[in-house]
This record gives structure tokens, C-alpha cells and sequence, in this order.
């Protein structure tokens, strides 16, 4: 009985703490973007709480589609105009191809009704999944909140404050 | 009294909790899927029990070697025979260099007498890894059970039940 | 002294445990080696233990930038010279454009008045972060103790050891 008693006990701490994932996306290729959202989404819909950090490459994702980021200085005009992002301008890691290979995953997709990226985007965020940006990528890369979709209200964040996610969570991912 | 009493009988699981790791497999070069294969293996020879969770290109280092993926359509065609897989195929990251790096790091590790990727996937198996492929993927890339290494046994299964291992885990790490 | 027995038993896994975090280092790229030494140093700054480990691509972060290490063997020779790393040889993941890219952001970086990585591993040494080589790709390297920086004096370890700090961790992060 005592040992029942205990092992009921210990049980409670487990299933608080399961309900918290941290996934830190700092590539911006399709389907690592892709592979992130399928968690996210999934992990919401099972009731777990989802914190997203976007840094470095990662914060692509999220920026606006028809962003026109206007950056001052000649190399980091040159370098937002190399690094353009929005989902829709996101490539395949691996058989790009000049855009051909990532064309053909998206109608792959699409013939399997399968959710793009903006579904999955859009239903992680109905499902409550919280999206941040890096404060420090963003400073690097020029990009202040009006730069990302209104869609995922991201709140420009710093490293400390995912660490405090991090620390509190079941699992923290760094998709790379 | 008796709050206190819970909170400490609380914090016991974590002991127990230690014995899971579970391990993304989101990429399918040879010295990620090393990486990956050489700590799933020392886990399990230190009693930790490990689940890997194959998806996208990871799929490839489970693939069959011998394989001849049938895919309808000439779109899954083309991408099936471009991203054809299977460990023996598998091509490092970086200095690849059309394969003469990757032939070299393996003679390496041969005059080293370091397992083979194809040993480490025998030896986890032996040691209880379970492996299992990510059933989006699998959908998206035409693949079925049969397409996997008999070796490996693997499962197809959902993000859902990949979220349900991490959650129960000490660790979960995302290869990327 | 009852406090003290009630912290002893409830802090043990818990508080503790928070206070852990592991970091894999498996790239050797500039971004992704600053997203690793901004992580540990703002972890290292909240009084969480960091202890990170590096291998494969991963160690070209932590040999010395004047390293002559000699290979014995042709192959190794060759791969050595391809392979030379230390921090200031990094390079991005991305838009590297011959080396043009790297240049500008750490450009950009110094502009901004951040941290170069430089100074982001000796503020993660000196707060006490712990960095290690991992022993099985140090031996198909070549590489030995001498060939790393004195500043973060790594010692060499196995995957034994990785796994043993990642089961005591609250997250353990794959860069890859």
C-alpha cells in the first residue's frame, strides 16, 4: 500500500512536465521548416504547450512574404537582398535544383493533401504554439517585429529567455 | 504536512526517468547517421533505452541496399531515383569531394578497426534500439515497410507517437 | 536542520537538474558555432552548467588557429590540410560566397559591437562552461589534446561520457 501510495505520488510531477516542448529553428530550408511545423502542430494538438525560437537562418521562415526590409549600410542591403525569406521563398536542403526539386515536393504534397508550410504555420498558431525571434539575429540582420507576419505574432526575444523555456520543458529540439 | 511529504516522494521518478533517450533522425549523410548510430549504441550499452525516429532524408540510411522502390508517377519516379539511399550509399556532409572523401573516411575507419555504420545499426539492434520511420515522409516518398532493412525492423508511426516518446525522455536530440 | 534535509531531498533532482545543460557540437560552421558559445555563455550567465562536446566538424571550433598537426599517412595528410580548422578559419553555412559573406558578417558583428566567437569561448571558459573532444572522431582525425586551444582546455572523452552528463541534464542540444 505505501509503495502504491508513492508511486502514485511520483507520478505527478511527470505529467505536468510533459506538457511543455522548446524547438529552436535556426535553418530556413523547407524541410527542416516542414519538419518543425509537423512537431509543433502535432505536439499542440496533443496538448502540449509549444515554444518556438527562430534564429539565425531559421528567422526566414516567419518573415513577411512581401516584406520589404529596408536596411541601411551598402552590406546589409546586399546581404537582405541575398537572404530575401518568407515561407514561400523557402528551398529544399537537398535536390533544390534551380527551384525544380523544392516545385516538385510542394506538388507532391499538394496531390497527397498533405498541409503546406502557411497550413501548418497557421494551425500551430491557432493551436496556441508561441513563435519568438532572436533579439541578437534579428539586431544582426537588420529586422524588427514589422519584418515578420502578422499571422504568428512573433515577440522579439532574447537567449536568455529561451534558456528559461529550455529549462523548463520535457524536450528542447535545435533543428539545424 | 502532507504537501511536503509528496513533493519530496516527487522527486524520485527522475532516476528512473533517466533511462530514455530518444533520437531525431532528420538527415541522411554518413557521418551524421555515425554520429547518430554511435551514441544510440553506447546508450544502450549503458541500459538506456533508446528509440530513433527516422524522417526525411534519414530515411535513407534505412533504406534496403539492394531496394528497387517502385513508385508510380514520374515525378516520385525521378525524386526515387535521385534520392535513392540505403547506408551503403550514404555520402558524407562535407568533403565528399564525388565520393573520394567518403571512401576515405571509411578506409579510415577501417584501418582504424572502428565499426562500420552498417555494424553500429547491427549492434543497436542487438541491444534493443528501436527504430522507426516517420509515416508523413514515408507517404511523401512513396515508401513502405518493405522498403526498410529487415536488420532494423522498423515501424512506420506518426509524429504523435515520435512526441510521446520525447516527452517520456531524459534526452531527445534532433540530427539535422 | 529539517530545512536542510527538506532541501537536500526535494532540490536533488529537480533544482539541480534545471540547472544542467548539454550541448553536442557536431558542426564546425561560424553561424552555428555562435549559436553554441551564445547559448552557453547566456546559460553560463544564468547559472546553469554547460558542458559541451565536440566532434566531428565540431572540433575545427576548438583547434588551435596555428595548429600544425601532423598526420601520419597520405589520406590523413590530405584530409588534415582540407580539414584544417580553428575558429578564425570558420566559415557560414550559408552565403560563405568564397569566403566574402563570413567577412561581412563579422563585420557587421563588430559594427554592432557583439562579440566575436573569439570572445564568446574565453567569456564561456571563464564563467565556467566545460568543453570537451570526443575521443572516437580525435582518433580518426589524428587529433590529439595538444591540438586544441589552451583556453578551453578540453580534455578527451567518449560518447560514454557525453551520454552520462546528458541523462543529468534539463535539455541536451544536437548542432549538426
Amino acid at each position: 500500500m505505501a509503495e502504491e501510495q508513492q508511486t502514485k505520488a511520483e507520478a505527478k510531477p511527470e505529467a505536468e512536465e510533459k506538457k511543455k516542448l522548446t524547438i529552436v529553428v535556426f535553418a530556413g530550408e523547407l524541410d527542416k521548416a516542414l519538419a518543425a511545423f509537423m512537431i509543433a502542430a502535432t505536439a499542440a494538438s496533443m496538448g502540449i504547450a509549444v515554444t518556438m525560437f527562430f534564429t539565425f537562418w531559421g528567422l526566414n521562415i516567419i518573415k513577411k512574404n512581401d516584406s520589404k526590409v529596408k536596411n541601411k549600410g551598402f552590406m546589409r542591403k546586399m546581404f537582405g537582398w541575398l537572404n530575401k525569406g518568407g515561407s514561400k521563398r523557402l528551398k529544399l536542403s537537398k535536390f533544390n535544383m534551380m527551384g525544380m526539386g523544392t516545385g516538385m515536393i510542394k506538388k507532391m504534397m499538394r496531390g497527397m493533401k498533405l498541409p503546406s508550410l502557411e497550413d501548418l504555420m497557421t494551425m500551430s498558431h491557432q493551436m496556441g504554439v508561441k513563435m519568438h525571434a532572436c533579439s541578437t539575429t534579428c539586431g544582426l540582420m537588420g529586422l524588427a517585429e514589422g519584418d515578420f507576419i502578422d499571422e504568428v505574432e512573433p515577440e522579439i526575444v532574447g537567449a536568455a529567455f529561451f534558456l528559461g523555456e529550455a529549462v523548463e520543458s520535457k524536450s528542447t529540439l535545435f533543428i539545424s
